[in-house]
């Protein structure tokens, strides 16, 4: 519900994208069997999110969590209009993902692609151990590939907002990478705080900045709750004009740096503050608070967001 | 730190006052002994908190986890300079109050006394019994008690964003009970998100609101993070001007409605927000970690604040 007091010209919309199935479950220690997933992700799309990534062509030995993606894409049951999206970080990846998009051509797997850098060279090469360079050259060529498949081509650059092994990152350095994303063929650029070392003053003049240098294209904002700052950084980037988040339920996922510390920004903690403020999000909040709660009970443990606990805010007599 | 890129008109300061020793250990369900709470506060002291709330003079049949407020208030040994504040519901706890300030004479129990009315009738009527124009009848007479002792008079005004009760609650209203505070000798209004219904859109307007309508007076925020948008409320009410903030370490304390559900702001996790941002508060974070690192030791349970597992944003490289 809408906080009584929401002025008309905060009656904006936002586009939320759920990472959860992906990047939650990647970071689960014990793999989530199939069906679950299927039956979460299912809970998600029909709570009305309405873009899921929901799976990585990565190689099944190093990350074996997300080794069932296939099966995740053919099972899922999502309504119509969804964007299903996967992540590829490689032309090995993409190959796979477009080969098995050609043999199961009547379900058309997914819809977009996601490709992905970091902003930093020393967590580049720890990530996906190219270079920056490296990668680059070889997002020229994927951007063609999945341009002239008919998906979308999303990128994210992470640690855009600091690195924990380089320090600060240069805002320009970052939006040079994004750039030569959208030359590339990108049509969406998220920019991620991989371990969470935004401010949110920080956020909003970076997202000011991007939107500015980054017409047309649709301009995402990542963020992580390390140190309980996520939403103010959210917040401060929707200000700064940024109508496009990413998030996941139950505050899964994200990179934990440091040991212990919390993920991604929760999605139901994301949408309750949004609409509490007016903004639409198309998200049906309680239905969204039932599956991260279901997925409690799949994961055999409290998640860490709030509203999993708080419930959204009821205003009485209303 | 700050941020590497925080720019020159960022460094601002603003005044954090700690309601943890009063507004936590109240919420304990077990008394925290007493030598305990006086080591903490030491340390809270230590680590550049310069107001804290200390004590509440309450009935303890009421209130047993505070029954101690004397020998608290006695005990401690804080920095010179240091606000030591006590919370007063009525005439009798502030005949109580400079009763005991009387009797230890040599010692100024405390410098400063904070009255408080809800916002919301039944609410106010639920936690202290009173109609609000009953409550608002004595805060005149106490407050010119408060003023001719020669103490700081505070006053806080809770149920300010939404009552569970009542829903909402009118901007106007709460600012007419802020004025009166003030007519009555208050030199300091803070606002209470006691149920943590606020949002920051709100959060800006209403405390653009509360400054223009109360110059020269101290204008506080009080957030709950119920639904983890405590520090995007708060960096509203900063970007509107506000340079007062109440939070409690280890995010202990605040009203738990929905049950469960977290409760104020950690200070760990505001200043951690803020000195990013460049806005500096005077207080050593990892000092003030290493407090409500040793309160989870205490009290044998880990506490919800972000800063106790993350630490503070390291920069490398500075």
């Amino acid at each position: 519900m809408i906080h009584p007091t929401a002025s008309g010209d905060e009656r904006r919309s936002v586009r939320i994208r759920e990472v959860g199935p992906r990047d939650g479950f990647q970071n689960e220690a014990e793999t989530v069997p199939t069906a679950d997933k299927i039956a979460l992700i299912n809970a998600l799309g029909h709570a009305g999110l309405t873009r899921i990534e929901l799976a990585s062509f990565v190689r099944p030995d190093l990350i074996p969590q997300l080794a069932d993606g296939v099966e995740v894409l053919r099972g899922v049951d999502l309504p119509a209009g969804t964007e299903r999206m996967v992540l590829v970080p490689n032309g090995r990846g993409l190959d796979n993902a477009l080969r098995q998009r050609e043999l199961f051509t009547g379900q058309a797997l997914f819809d977009a692609v996601t490709l992905f850098v970091s902003a930093s060279e020393t967590h580049n090469k720890k990530n996906i151990n190219r270079t920056i360079e490296q990668t680059m050259a070889e997002v020229a060529v994927m951007g063609g590939r999945i341009v002239a498949e008919g998906l979308r081509f999303c990128a994210v650059v992470s640690t855009a907002f600091g690195c924990p092994y380089e320090g600060a990152v240069p805002m320009n350095h970052v939006l040079d990478l994004a750039e030569r994303f959208v030359d590339a063929g990108a049509v969406e650029v998220g920019f991620g705080d991989t371990t969470g070392m935004a401010n949110p003053a920080y956020s909003g003049r970076f997202f000011a900045a991007a939107l500015d240098r980054l017409p047309g294209v649709e301009v995402t904002a990542h963020f992580h709750n390390t140190r309980g700052q996520g939403l103010a950084n959210a917040y401060a980037a929707l200000e700064a004009g940024c109508t496009s988040f990413e998030s996941s339920f139950g505050e899964l996922g994200g990179c934990p740096v440091p040991a212990g510390a919390t993920g991604n920004i929760a999605t139901e903690d994301l949408v309750s503050m949004l609409h509490e403020m007016g903004v639409e999000t198309g998200v049906d909040l309680p239905a969204l608070i039932d599956a991260a709660r279901a997925a409690q009970s799949i994961l055999g443990r409290p998640l860490t967001s709030h509203s999993i606990v708080a419930g959204p805010v009821v205003w009485a007599g209303r």
